[in-house]
């Protein structure tokens, strides 16, 4: 019931939310992209019922973020791999691990994210691809599309009048 | 169940997932960004059961993102407001959005995320806020810190191999 409310709602936001499903979805997909592919790894890296990891994974591949390769004929055997759209997930991981890293590891640093060439460590920031602009809460509007229906009208205008006596940040 | 587990795993993203609940909360974040404020806006906007939006924003104040503000002591009522911690989720929900308006609006487009100054239309990209470059997925990897455990070690190592014999992007 919720999955086709999310689905048929207008904003990318709750498609992707309903796309993905839910939070161990991004767990499975973030392992994905830790080098897992097989159920077995899958399972033992989130410590999961198998019966909800078999569940999330077809869901994924249901929804194209991964798909099942086969590895093995006799027996038959097949292992989970990342889509180019699952692939495009991976700045949303990235983002989620940055937050979760400056706001829930009250006993010290678990795990960081470093850049692979100097091993610097990574604070992600969020900017636009053609104008390298950090893209903030302040500098962001609604625009609404050839397929909009009042209701998205409606909040683009909410939006604008929210912001509409704050200068732009430089 | 499931939040005490996610809640306790070492990655900061399992950590970040748990801390925002699952995807309704993700929508009410969205909303108070847009300028929603009070129980019947976020109604009204998610079409969602009050008891569900009750127990969602609870859960969104209890783990610090939403905090209650009164507007008015006769008769008491309040309204929510992002914490700054809350606002700092901005970044994941402007890509949630643009790989959500990539993959899944095949309709064509209701509402699109454009710059307040130029009204260009917003594309984001995750960088590293020091250097400036790109963070994608051939450039990451996973140091374990100060209290990681031997299956974080493992993890890291494991992307380090997943990575060894790549070129790094220029």
């Amino acid at each position: 019931m919720r999955t086709t409310r999310f689905a048929t709602m207008e904003c990318p936001t709750a498609r992707a939310l309903d796309c993905i499903g839910e939070s161990w979805s991004m767990l499975i997909l973030r392992d994905a992209f830790q080098g897992c592919r097989r159920f077995d790894d899958f399972q033992q890296s989130l410590g999961i019922p198998a019966n909800t990891l078999t569940r999330r994974l077809k869901h994924l591949v249901d929804n194209g973020l991964l798909q099942k390769q086969a590895y093995s004929e006799r027996p038959p055997r097949h292992e989970y791999v990342l889509t180019p759209k699952g692939q495009e997930l991976f700045p949303v991981l990235v983002v989620l691990f940055d937050w979760g890293s400056r706001h829930l590891t009250p006993e010290g640093t678990a795990v960081s994210q470093i850049d692979r060439g100097s091993g610097a460590p990574l604070q992600s920031m969020v900017v636009d691809r053609h104008t390298r602009t950090p893209i903030t809460v302040d500098r962001v509007l609604l625009q609404p599309g050839p397929v909009a229906s009042e209701q998205v009208r409606q909040r683009a205008a909410q939006v604008e009048a929210l912001w509409k006596d704050v200068p732009l940040p430089e």
